[in-house]
């Protein structure tokens, strides 16, 4: 009561602002227009534009253009590769106020302390970090992940007031065919939010998906398959992560007369990529500059995605909102030169007030131990499946190339580029170790590894080496999961991972320089991948076509089968 | 849980569907495209377009548009003069099939018994009825109403499945003046769906409104005063009634850009004029005949008022949402040629299938009996406040003209148009009776009177002749309430409104026919305003600008004072 009746004295002028931001310009994403005048803010709300205030702080922001703060409808924090609170200061000085993630990668190693370690992080960021509550835990039943999230476990969190809804429904076969378990997920968030993950589903069977009630997607790779679901009901939120990048190919759909139904996410992005490029930011400065109407873009950053998700209490600066504003040198560079996040100004200050939690997770890798012999291929026939990269695409081809069988083994063929590839249970469940080949990594020696390995997060190692293959499945045992890169018997370069095998301990910063010396380290045996790390991480996802490969074997997509 | 798998599998065509319409092209309101295909239909929801299904009832729509069920934002049934029942059997075929109630007409005269009247009625319509609570009555403490209502009777009505949040918060003042009364009323629907009324509100006071959390507005008569209620944040429902006519005023702000956050409304609209001119079919009609993109009014029809309220379930023809189906000849002629409202084809069968409840708040006219002399003025002055009409809105002129004082009265001067206009009030409270002057009826003879009479529902009469005026007053008494005109001791025309005084037991055809004679003999008064009984109800409404009448007396809007 007290609040409201503050909020209304101050938006009148009839008591002094708490902060009044002086001297810019306020970008309007519902007419487009410029707005000049203070904005004056009440603790963390907005009462007033367009009109002149007095502030018990004022900020001078003159020759700055104010928009709303940018919210990232769609991302895993984890794949930042940094706690939360870490994700907190690499992102919100960019621009970012809100973010809705789905805690899926610490959930499929941990199980739901996993996603309750997200939901109270969530209330101690700057960044007011929403949830969405992972929904196919695991993705698929052709894994062995570390934990299994069923209705039931979902049901006690739906009432924590930063849980927005369900996660992306990446199990779409178990949609479409009306899997029990799928299907006790959906009613149980029925008249919820329920995000979906549908990539390339097209005609009756992505009638069928949306029908139950899921009303935002995030994979769609082209301007066609886009316009479809958005033609269907669904909210399109453009993806532009560090493999994904599908920006480009959906801008033409982005006008103004569609952008309230568009949003802009990140889905799976490393600091690297944000520091070398940006994170929303990136998005709306590529946008502009590739001719995309700057309202709209602004506009899908900020209030389209606030009101896909029914967070009606922000996406425009205006009185009554959540005072999330970024003032930016200008609209085209989107440079953040200062953000208020709720009212709060982001900054060093604004972090160390913060009351983190000590990460989880810690010692999760419980692989067992790995020897060269463990990579040996044995097979009869030489017509050999292999998984063909698509250089920024989780997608994958299906090859199919003639192996020749030696002394009982398919070996790596540098050649032709036919390496090896294995995953290995590391969640202490039964110690499989699956083996396949994938062309398109031009890896010529030594090994890459990683427990960053979507959705199950066991140990994914290519190699051309099987002694280097087993020294990083090894190494990633002794460090508590990371990246590792082997050559000739020594670890070339490395980065420890210790939240549940997914998370740094480091600073962004400190992760950011060790990424590069990690990509320094596989470009040194070959490879040519801008993100080998995260391009080996999917192709251990059975959910994403065409073909991929879990701890139990290779898996064809398309026909949700185990193939060997 | 069975209706979800069904809904898939008739979304994915392994089951047949319920009702298919085929052969007709669906306008996405997104995209702005036309779809071929089939729409498939489970039950009340739409599970599948733009692909060939089998139906268990196949409708041919061949030639025919699609679009999304319309969606009033905000209205008063009672001003239709008709039951809801009525009113379904009167908008439903014209392509409404949502509507967004505000009772306050009733709850003005019976209290919380009025609503829950309405809400009652709208778990038993075609149409979807959604009812906002009434937020102000009486609408200002210048009036008797026949009830009040506070925060604590509204909180038990808030969790009936029809209550979408607040209506329409016309005490404005008390908003940004922080009367406590209102603030509680504002704290309890905090985070929910709060509706506004704040005419020619601006600036700072226009900042603290919206600060207080109220999200829409109707009162817009401006494209000025729109797009500032816009850039501030509000949803602009732009209202076209029989008297407040907004529409051909605010469509050069709909456009693609901005069609994602404007409505439409009718607010007050009676069975004349939906049927001389239409509903929100008009509205629409008359939109693309002015040049409107008709994507865009579409949209505002159907999408955007679903969004600004959170019906997440409806607003578009795609899977999931509710089928609330209208299929036009033309977009331009906005034809309805069938309607679906929830699966529900509209017609006599669906609405004989209604099972009604009687109507209430009979016996409600509880008047004093009048005579002439209750019409006199005595004053010592003679200089005259006058309300001046302005044809088509609910705004009036605060005119200041001399009219002697004759025998210890001021009487009507018809040469100039001066005629007397009374407030009696009619709950059997305290038999009220105030009187002064209007200009702008052109009423030569005779009188006329109404137990419509904005928001407090008293008896308004004005008149050339002060025994016309008290037979008018008596004989509404005797009907129960209603219209009458009155001339030389005689009853020219009458329509009784037995419920609760406003409303008729009739069909809305024998009410539209009843209004015809009405205006007619109106007419032969000398009036020629096109909705004398709508024009003379709002003269009493103490909310909207600038001079008015109660029962307690005249009273300055502008600074919300009786001034005598």
């Amino acid at each position: 009561m007290a609040g409201l009746e503050k909020r209304i004295a101050q938006g009148r002028g009839d008591e002094v602002a708490d902060l009044v931001l002086r001297g810019g310009r306020v970008l309007d994403v519902v007419t487009g227009e410029l707005i000049a005048g203070d904005v004056a803010i009440c603790g963390d709300t907005i009462v007033g534009i367009g009109a002149d205030y007095d502030g018990a702080e004022i900020v001078n922001v003159s020759g700055l253009t104010l928009v709303p703060g940018f919210i990232d409808t769609h991302l895993h924090i984890e794949s930042s590769l940094i706690t939360p609170f870490e994700f907190d200061r690499c992102v919100t000085p960019r621009g970012v106020t809100t973010c809705i993630c789905d805690p899926h990668e610490i959930a499929n190693v941990l199980g739901v302390p996993g996603i309750e370690y997200f939901l109270e992080a969530a209330t101690r960021t700057v960044l007011d970090i929403r949830v969405n509550l992972s929904s196919c835990v695991p993705s698929t039943e052709m894994e062995t992940a570390g934990a299994r999230i069923e209705a039931a476990d979902l049901a006690p969190l739906m009432a924590h007031p930063k849980v927005i809804g369900l996660a992306e429904f990446m199990n779409y076969p178990g949609v479409i065919h009306r899997d029990p378990a799928a299907m006790a997920k959906l009613a149980l968030f029925e008249g919820r939010h329920i995000d979906g993950h549908a990539p390339l589903l097209s005609g009756k069977d992505l009638n069928a998906y949306v029908a139950a009630g899921i009303r935002t997607e995030h994979e769609a790779t082209t301007a066609a398959e886009a316009r479809e679901k958005l033609q269907k009901g669904m909210r399109v939120l453009i993806r532009e992560g560090s493999v994904s990048k599908d920006l480009d190919a959906l801008l033409p759909l982005l006008t103004p007369l569609t952008s309230a139904y568009m949003c802009l996410c990140t889905d799976d992005r490393n600091p690297l990529d944000i520091g070398e490029h940006g994170h929303l930011d990136y998005m709306i400065r590529h946008a502009i500059a590739e001719g995309v109407d700057p309202v709209a873009i602004y506009r899908a950053a900020s209030l389209s995605a606030a009101e896909a998700f029914g967070l009606k209490d922000r996406g425009q600066i205006a009185p009554g909102k959540r005072a999330d504003i970024v003032a930016l040198g200008s609209l085209e560079g989107c440079d953040a030169r200062a953000v208020w996040a709720g009212g709060v100004r982001v900054g060093e200050a604004a972090f160390a007030a913060r009351s983190e939690i000590p990460p989880i997770g810690r010692g999760s890798v419980k692989a067992p131990a790995i020897v060269a012999a463990h990579f040996r291929t044995a097979s009869n026939r030489d017509q050999t499946d292999v998984i063909g990269i698509l250089p920024g695409k989780i997608i994958t081809e299906h090859l199919h190339e003639e192996i020749p069988v030696q002394d009982g083994d398919k070996r790596p063929d540098i050649a032709r580029d036919l390496i090896k590839i294995a995953v290995i249970e590391r969640h202490g469940k039964n110690g499989n170790v699956a083996t396949g080949f994938v062309h398109g990594f031009e890896l010529k020696r030594g090994a890459i590894a990683s427990t960053v390995c979507h959705d199950h997060h066991n140990i994914a190692v290519v190699g051309a080496d099987y002694d280097d293959m087993a020294l990083a499945a090894n190494r990633l045992a002794e460090i508590e999961g990371g990246f590792v890169v082997t050559e000739g018997g020594k670890v070339l370069a490395e980065l420890a991972l210790p939240v549940a095998g997914l998370m740094s301990l480091l600073t962004f910063e400190e992760v950011r320089d060790r990424l590069v010396a990690l990509r320094d380290a596989a470009k040194s045996l070959g490879v040519m991948l801008e993100e080998p790390f995260l391009q080996l991480a999917f192709l251990a996802l059975p959910v994403i076509p065409m073909l991929k490969i879990t701890d139990r074997g290779l898996v064809d997509v398309a026909k949700f089968e185990i193939i060997g």
